[in-house]
């Protein structure tokens, strides 16, 4: 660093940033000169000074994971104040339908959005869950990478342990307010409210209330953050996200109440401002999204890690782990779908003894078995750790979302990506009111959740504009969505849904997954082209039928005056020639 | 969780993760009963139990940030072999230079891959850089988020303390193997060797080796790290990688030993296989990429942040962290572009008096200051913390790599995004060998790094496809690439590039980019529009020439014939009309 940069910069920063560790790197001589700042560009550069190793390493220093998300915050969908409101309402609708669902409670969620002033919201999403201990709030609303769904395989919304942290960071860094939580574990038990921050620099929690209050249902939770936000409308919008997440819920209730723009003068109470020219803000009104059916999903259950899924490097870590006392154990205790029989088999290919005590297996060793494990034929991983949201719930769906002539849902049977099990969904609507000039529209869900951002980025975009959907009677450019009247909504399930960010907005092109979503996408293609090629072929025989009819008359008369007919006669002709047409071209 | 899936899975899984904390996982009365698994399917479903809160918050645990990382691993770009191949060299490269840079040694770069197995590589990047101080080397590969680029503002290729501990992580997923290190930080000093793992679980570095070993380099640092992957050509390859990095940092010299494909058969020492059938696998050979320029980059500074960019919530956490005693020192010192008359009109606009302790200052009060700064008018921040590569060296650069007919460099002035300085540069060729038929290619750089993942993702590609091509005379879909003849070079210098994940592969979409983006690109586009429209007219030109040419004689013919002229009084107005078209008709 050259001594002018020390002098105009450097120290400053070293101010700047004000910790322990930054005093070392502050230059020498460096002292803060902010009237030389100006001066710097018009002086000769001077020969450069060389950092040596141990200048370098007292910059060294350890970063947070909560100042990584707070510097890096567009990873986790904060971007920009209209993303950051609808991912502030995603993570807490996401946490709450998983609560309910792994208590076994139908859920009853409600989102309301307060809007307090032009660019600041008050978010809260309430539900009727099993409520969370006490011990256990600040952590989970004041700390990232801190949560119950990554240790494990099991399809739920959540994965990661960001999420709702992450909107309450976000809210503290726009507008210093805390995150508050209401939340009751039963009836008979106290509610208890928490206000807490995130100390970014630690990534704990600070807790600034915590005491008993006073509220009604007998159990569950609400959040409420507040934040810089912006509420638009639109395909990325709040509202978007509200209905997808219906669609995609069918057992799930859902009151939304969304803002209404702070009313810059007090309006009367009896709403005579409506009468005024200025259009008066109206008050919200409470949106009901009533639940379809009673019945929740299907459980589903946590599996093992699947052998041809884990890597080298977990398995030595596994052995290392693992309560089993031998190899054997080991291999059969801790991953799906592998028998006693089949442990064998794979130690005996490893040349491995199967009564080894795993902790003690050489990397080498390992290796051995990691190949061995390749090279055995076992199972699948089970599949009924997948709820899929089922044809007949999708067609539903899409009915109700989309006016179409055509509707075809597909539920594929489970496939397997890195050892994780999963499962495509596929819905089609075709036809009707949509749009036969512009590119289709696509619905991404992954988990239940609608996917609203980064379509391009997502492998449901690749399968989609991957299929060749000329051959199923619609136009294509090259290499993009097909254009007509149609409707896709893809659905992917699984223990662990591979996302191409910590936002969660689009899902990583495995190459399996894609196929799958294709061969859902072709299968759906077919039907679409036979009700395509059908609708043609009437339209044709219409045609048809209509220039026959026309002339029917003409031969009658014609043959009247060839054969003498009475009009009687002539009438009955024609009313046998159309008999004949109607039952030679059926429609 | 239903009493089933507990017997059939869930305790399996306690037992597969082993932790300390699993156990608390494990349901009543779970057993492992492998036996049981199959039969499950075939069961009526039970009543669901309902999970209460407590049930809940014995499943909630940490994440550590590699545990994380390893599980979401295309997050930094190891999806694939292939990429990962790509992104081990990259950071290692990454680190080299930047090593170098700061310590202003021209950096030599050595980047070796040796093919141990079909798809097993051991890749050695070693520089000419300071070397590393010996306590910090554990840290610096062992351990994600530790570095010295996070906590500052200055442009340099790495920046989160993630990239090169991720590759060795890797590389000990899927080989087992620990990343060694070699490193020396000058004469007379030893060299240190180290071969270390990262403890997944704690996100700690564990020592397997650590000695005084024989390294002939007077300074640096060689890291070698094995992974599973695979080489592979095109343009996400690793030698289209290596020759663009070239291209970007003309004052590096890169040598780069690609790998060989391991032989089958042991080969004759004199050669005499190639004279067999069978290809025989050549030996490697050296390439070297030699520096174009013996000038650095021009240094860049360290800057404190603006206060335009600074959110409330980063502002109260400055105004705890502060070294200043009031309010208006801490303005002056922590912040570019303030002064002390600056910092007084804040103080004023805000109502909080400017000799008021930092820690001190309300929620309220910090709102009301952050508020002010926003109306205060404040300087641009300094923008000699950016080093473009330069007009001049871009257009060498693009020679090198394109054969064309037209060249078009810019750089455009430094702009801010969220108080982050940011520089955008253009290059532009067209014409020549390039293909006209095909959309146009676009080479991303941020900070002289190559991006060749998620084009479509990136802001660069939208402001190329949102940049009106037609009306430069080219041809343009709409909403997509234009297509002809061109390649465009795009760069992004910044003290902190927004990359839209860990990766690095694609740059946000930050409004104020863009619009720099599309600035630069519309500027290219109306020099390369003047010389596509002088080519058009020049041909139009030469053909009405050629036309009036083919003429000229017969005219003279003609006046020959009416007026009488001899043979030489016809060439002579032969001559004159050439030469009268020639004045009017300049090419």
């Amino acid at each position: 660093m050259s001594e002018q940069a020390d002098l105009a910069y450097a120290g400053l920063s070293a101010a700047a940033r004000g910790r322990g560790a930054a005093g070392a790197a502050k230059p020498r001589g460096a002292k803060a000169a902010p009237g030389r700042k100006k001066g710097r560009q018009s002086r000769p550069p001077k020969p450069r000074e060389r950092a040596t190793a141990s200048d370098l390493a007292r910059k060294q220093r350890d970063i947070s994971v909560s100042e990584f998300f707070a510097k890096n915050r567009h990873l986790l969908g904060f971007d920009n104040p209209a993303k950051a409101l609808l991912t502030t309402v995603k993570e807490g609708v996401d946490n709450a339908l998983d609560a309910c669902e792994e208590a076994g409670i139908a859920p009853d969620v409600r989102v309301e959005i307060l809007q307090k002033s032009e660019s600041r919201f008050r978010v809260a999403i309430q539900d009727n869950g099993p409520g969370i201990v006490k011990s256990q709030v600040p952590k989970i609303f004041g700390r990232l990478l801190y949560g119950s769904k990554f240790h494990r395989l099991r399809q739920s919304r959540g994965q990661q342990g960001i999420g709702i942290s992450a909107a309450g960071m976000f809210g503290l860094l726009t507008t210093g307010k805390p995150v508050k939580i209401v939340t009751r574990t039963g009836r008979g038990k106290p509610a208890q409210c928490f206000e807490l921050v995130i100390d970014t620099r630690s990534n704990e929690p600070k807790v600034r209330r915590d005491e008993i209050v006073k509220w009604d249902p007998p159990h569950g939770t609400r959040v409420e953050i507040e934040l810089e936000g912006s509420y638009r409308g639109g395909q990325h919008s709040v509202d978007a996200y509200i209905r997808q997440i219906a669609l995609a819920n069918p057992h799930a209730q859902i009151d939304y109440l969304p803002p209404a723009p702070p009313s810059k003068a007090p309006q009367n109470k009896a709403g005579k401002a409506a009468a005024q020219k200025a259009p008066a803000p109206q008050a919200p009104e409470l949106r009901r999204f009533p639940r379809v059916t009673k019945e929740l999903p299907p459980e589903t259950a946590e599996i093992s890690p699947h052998p041809y899924g884990v890597e080298l490097g977990v398995l030595m870590q596994m052995f290392r782990d693992t309560g089993s006392r031998n190899l054997r154990g080991c291999l059969q205790a801790d991953f799906s779908r592998v028998s006693g029989r089949l442990a064998d088999e794979i130690c005996e290919r490893a040349g491995v003894r199967s009564n080894r005590k795993p902790a003690e297996i050489s990397r080498a060793e390992a290796e051995r078995i990691h190949q061995a494990i390749q090279q055995t034929r076992i199972m699948s991983p089970p599949t009924d750790c997948i709820a899929p949201i089922g044809e007949a719930l999708l067609e539903k769906a899409l009915r109700k979302e989309v006016s179409a002539d055509f509707y075809a849902t597909l539920t594929r049977r489970p496939a397997v990506y890195r050892g994780n099990p999963f499962l495509i969904e596929v819905g089609l609507a075709y036809g009707g009111a949509l749009s036969a000039e512009e590119p289709i529209s696509v619905y991404r869900f992954a988990n239940r959740v609608p996917l609203q951002y980064q379509q391009g980025a997502c492998a449901i975009t690749k399968a989609v504009s991957g299929t060749d959907w000329k051959s199923y009677q619609m136009q294509q450019p090259r290499g993009a969505l097909p254009v007509g009247p149609m409707v896709l909504m893809l659905h992917i399930a699984s223990v662990w849904v591979p996302f191409t960010s910590e936002s969660k907005e689009a899902i990583a092109h495995y190459p399996e997954i894609v196929k799958e979503m294709r061969l859902g996408l072709q299968e759906c293609g077919r039907r679409v082209a036979i009700h395509i090629r059908r609708r043609r072929r009437e339209a044709d025989e219409a045609k048809k039928r209509a220039y026959i009819e026309q002339y029917i008359p003409q031969v009658a008369v014609g043959l009247q005056e060839i054969l003498g007919f009475a009009n009687k006669e002539r009438d009955s002709v024609v009313a046998k020639l159309t008999d004949v047409l109607k039952r030679s071209r059926k429609l």
